[in-house]
């Protein structure tokens, strides 16, 4: 076998043996086949988690195409084995072109799905405008991202939504852990992994204090940085505050920071304002879903050289001799400078992903063409099964303590 | 002035002059005297903070009449203060009797107050119950504490609640900052006042992973302490295990626990069958409402001999000879042997408490009997004023960031 | 029994309940009596702790006078119960005069003392100068903290030191434990008593960062501070930095800060230069043995009005109106505003005390006038008991593994 | 330019980039010429810091051979770019066989040596063993590990030691930050790389709890872990305990063990007993210096099958089914599946090695044959040039303060 095809095949049964919860999910599908028939069109980060999700729906009797949902974050071993060793259908490679992108989504929507896993919200964008050709038979979707659901609450608040959407996003079993925690240990994976600089005693800035941000900041704490967060959200900014952090503006910031890393969900969050008064040999790097938050423009605009100087590193020579750092392109630097979430985290969240599918498989001719929760008897199994695997166990309330907590006549 | 008195009052303007929010709500309200002819009722732990708020409502024109939500919870030198320099009436002492405690709270009935500040319930359960004599001109209440929200939320769905309520625990510069990062200081308080014991090195089981506990651990965590958590929320205990806390059941938890504090909301958290097997020398203390979350009848029954050992610390001696120690008799140890919450955290969340006051006594004819939220904009309101008052300045969106964030038709 | 009495009487058993090795030295020196007819005189921070040491030494034979090191530490409960109820000799109240001070020293001397354990080195001072009368008959003795060693190694130095002294100070089980974890909480447990402030979000700066300094920053951060560091040493400095915290000169940190803790061990840490910079509202405390690390003249000189206002806080108000406060008159804020380190921190601590006074005991005769460090086999001693205490058991090394760690030929 | 070479290239680049004490040395020494005429040898991990450090001897006038000191830890685009674009002469490659490795020692020895740079000892314990040809010339050598200089000890103290050997190991600026910080970041970059599994949550033993395994620990937690030490050293495991980690034996940690890493610098710290009652799935990496740490040869023994199942993971597949895994054959997982120390880690190390080896070159015939701790001048202006380097100004004592430092009499 291939060297790389045998490194994406491993890395696939390693992830798998590590997924819990999707082993048993996968089981079960495998028995009950319920996707029979059934076309998914899946955009997620080629890599060996969404490799086994994609197997997982195969399993369960689905005909799936995978594409990327961004033109780095691809595994090209996962994708040769995926192809080779398991048949399935993908078309993606790490680096694509703007082109080859949007080519491998249009193939993704080729095959007419009945359904869509999006990160991002690409394909479902498509499908509502250049691509309307696939979007009668598009029963429902999933949205993965915190910044996928904002543009797919913006479509169904201008009434442009025209099949529902489940976030997946906000199960709880989704964004407390894989945007706090995975955030938190992928962002460093991709740090260690393009710079081998050492994180304690550097001046991090993280900018956006969401689950994402909080969990950036809690790690960078934790492997000894002194962290800065940006925030325009008032009570997220005090939070940041209380929870030990300076809070302050991005153009205060960026004239002390080692590191800067977004993670806001908007554009433009560090721009040409904050590069004039950066500290020369500042690295930044984004954890957002979008390659805008750091305005590669505005960088490109004002440098008087732009080099690669070491893997995954650009080099942003500026005219007054000070160099900045951009960290893969200011793509994702969890998953185009590392190999992104943990394998466990993204356990949870595919489980999210696999059985919200199969909700709306059952459910989609009661559903509106709005974005949902999932629903919570979702979550709640997941947590169990994930207890489970960890081999903890909980307490249950007592009839007498289910009663009280129901009761309001008892007091002091 | 008397000694004790005298400590009252400094205590009492050290607290003004560290609630930079209050300052500032207070200082409207001596000029706009919003509050003039108005009746208000509170029940809330008597000391220093809470006097400001008080005193605050009644420089705003309120007439207010004070009782504590705790026989134990009294700063008697405050009360003194209040009552001698301010003529603030208040009817509260440490170390109530059930009937002294009762009673005090038919005070506060028997003003027929307008509007009810509540916290835990008791007041509000009253005059729907056995003071309906007084229930006739209450426009509405603010309840300051989960627990009091949960029952508040039973009566409301049991269609019993007769005037609409603000749940200012639901106030996220309430419950962020005060559940969390107050009862997260002040446990300690309590802590380190009554043991002088060491807390790095010791296992700590918290009971309960809500934003009191998740505040506990985390500070117990930062002093040092190995901790476990208990919870019967499948979500919250994975939250725990990957925040780096042991998760288990209470049973094998104090097996192995030097210290044991509950914030649960529930009642019989520690009951017999975790106090038969509990390692001898444990020290129990409780942050919840309540003071029912350790069943003291249960210890009660089994001990051989109860003997208070040091200041708010009771010993039970089991048959086996095991020493099984409770602080301040299970109440909240935070208030009953330490200073309660920390003035700045008191300060947004009874500036909550103030603003939700004023928003009943304007919107009250349109509201329903229902719990309420805390309106966003007091949150902000808020959350502006104490960023002020820390002279911290965050960034803003620009008007192309806003357009974006409600915009989906820009992708990849 | 008298309520104060009564206090200081259970605070004294709820130490010892707490203090297992000391239990254990305790039951053998009961039987052995090693320090039958030996007069031992004390100076220590007189409260529960100390209590137990002396009464300790006392059971193993020894005449013991206690004074106290420090004007502000004592816990008079716990003087009278020692008086009272073990009929020791004390000669200490909290709040003594300079004169009182020295003249409850005198009384210390006035025994003709055998041995001396020193806390700070004042007694050993006079001993070697205004009160020579008592030198001739001691035969050794110990000290307790950083700032008596200093100065004993001065003398020592000089040639000055007419018999030998063990630096308990310097037993690995006191430093590591004592000055870190001990000095880490106890300045907190002084900081919440004595304000009812929060920690977290303040910005907190620690002077020095030796062994006390480590504990304190280690403390607040766990608490929820933004910690700066202000140190002279380079790589302390560096390690301060690597540890997460911001590391700059008083004269910059005092600009930001909130809080401002010494620990250095060094006079005028804090002075004019700094008190003219400072924000207002900072509060200072000092962790350090004497009370010149603040320099309270520079306070007094330029404060227009100095007042009381709250328990243990001074406020001086600045011609400029800025209002700086100042913990427990710039003496130790653990011990004068709180109880002092917790009562297992003092067990191993009082531990080398006890076994290093039996060490001069039975070894003067071979000693030299110098500082001695406390012998290996004491901490181990220690160490071993404390972990039996704790219920732990660590591995120990295979015949096979001992071999290997003491040859070299093997290699890759 | 090879595809491989230019990676390392731009390796050594970027490392110089961020070494400014390495940078500042090694403008002197380009002027300077000290080392003229002088052959060093070295044996160290062949990366890139280590690459800057060569250079900048050779940069001084040295001939300068290198090897590596572990058969897994090179970096094989660096060794290209130093032979091809420096054309230093390096014996070097990832994955020798234990004859290469040697056979590369040996080369380095060919040369001659006036000094030695070693890392392990090994090359200094066959230039007094197998390799006494080339011992003569020998001036003096430079040790860089924990390991290497407990051997060179055990080798002094048998009287076996030929030439005065400093431990650079034990200069602060290396052991306070490259034990610590250094390989507390870089066991969790080979952590991530190797696995791609979440660290939060986990279950992580550390063996060993010197300086390497106190960073190891420290950042685990940081990392969100749930850590257990085991340790042989009762003071130090007591440190462990109150620093809030679990303490236990190895047969009681291994049941529970989700990780294991060891940091002893002893042999067999994990072996068959331990292996018998391991949970299975257990990930077991070493960070100590020798693979020996944890017995490959029991596991081999012990397994079923073993087999490769992801980069630098093997499966060890027990007779009962369990799966354990070892990391990088059991060496140093931060060099062999990682990058090694961080960047600026090893500026203040290999600032240590070159000051120490110029120190040897003035001073050998001074010195006598034994270990020598690095001068502390040394130490102190390493610590400014990084405090220089990092824009931080720390402060200095004033006069009166220096002479306070050194007096003795002032008192209370």
């Amino acid at each position: 076998m291939d060297e790389l095809q045998k490194k994406g095949s491993l890395r696939l049964k390693w992830a798998y043996e590590h997924m819990p919860v999707m082993k048993e999910i996968d089981q079960r599908l495998r028995k009950e086949r319920p996707f029979e028939g059934v076309k998914i069109g899946m955009a997620l980060h080629t890599e060996a988690k969404t490799g086994i999700l994609a197997l997982t729906l195969a399993a369960g009797g689905a005909k799936v195409r995978l594409a990327s949902c961004n033109p780095l974050s691809t595994d090209d071993s996962v994708v040769l084995a995926l192809r080779e060793e398991y048949s399935l259908e993908v078309h993606a490679k790490k680096g694509e072109t703007q082109e080859e992108y949007y080519s491998n989504l249009n193939k993704v929507l080729d095959l007419k799905p009945d359904m869509i896993i999006d990160d991002g919200a690409d394909v479902i964008t498509m499908v509502h405008t250049s691509r309307r050709d696939a979007i009668k038979g598009v029963k429902g979707a999933n949205e993965e991202t915190t910044t996928g659901v904002v543009r797919l609450k913006a479509m169904a608040a201008s009434n442009k939504l025209e099949f529902p959407v489940i976030s997946v996003n906000d199960a709880q079993m989704k964004f407390l852990f894989d945007n706090r925690y995975g955030t938190g240990q992928s962002v460093f994976d991709g740090w260690m992994n393009s710079t081998n600089l050492v994180i304690a005693g550097k001046r991090l800035v993280v900018a956006g204090y969401g689950w994402c941000g909080k969990g950036i900041a809690m790690r960078a704490k934790g492997l000894g940085a002194s962290v800065a967060v940006c925030e325009t959200d008032p009570i997220k900014a005090i939070e940041a505050r209380m929870d030990g952090f300076e809070v302050m503006r991005m153009i205060d910031a960026a004239k002390e920071a080692d590191m800067i890393i977004t993670a806001t969900g908007c554009k433009d969050v560090v721009r040409e304002e904050h590069l004039k008064v950066m500290k020369g040999g500042c690295i930044m790097g984004n954890a957002g879903h979008f390659d805008n938050e750091i305005c590669k423009k505005d960088m490109e605009r004002m440098a008087v050289t732009v080099s690669n100087v070491r893997e995954y590193i650009d080099e942003f020579k500026m005219k007054d001799g000070r160099k900045l750092y951009l960290i893969a392109e200011g793509r994702l630097m969890n998953l185009a400078a590392g190999q992104g979430h943990p394998v466990e985290i993204m356990d949870t969240s595919f489980a999210a992903q696999a059985l919200s599918m199969e909700y709306i498989l059952n459910n989609s001719s009661k559903m509106e063409n709005r974005v949902y929760d999932v629903p919570n008897s979702i979550d709640t199994d997941i947590a169990n099964i994930k207890l489970r695997s960890l081999g903890i166990e909980i307490d249950s309330l007592t009839e007498e303590q289910k009663r009280y907590m129901n009761s309001w006549e008892e007091g002091t």
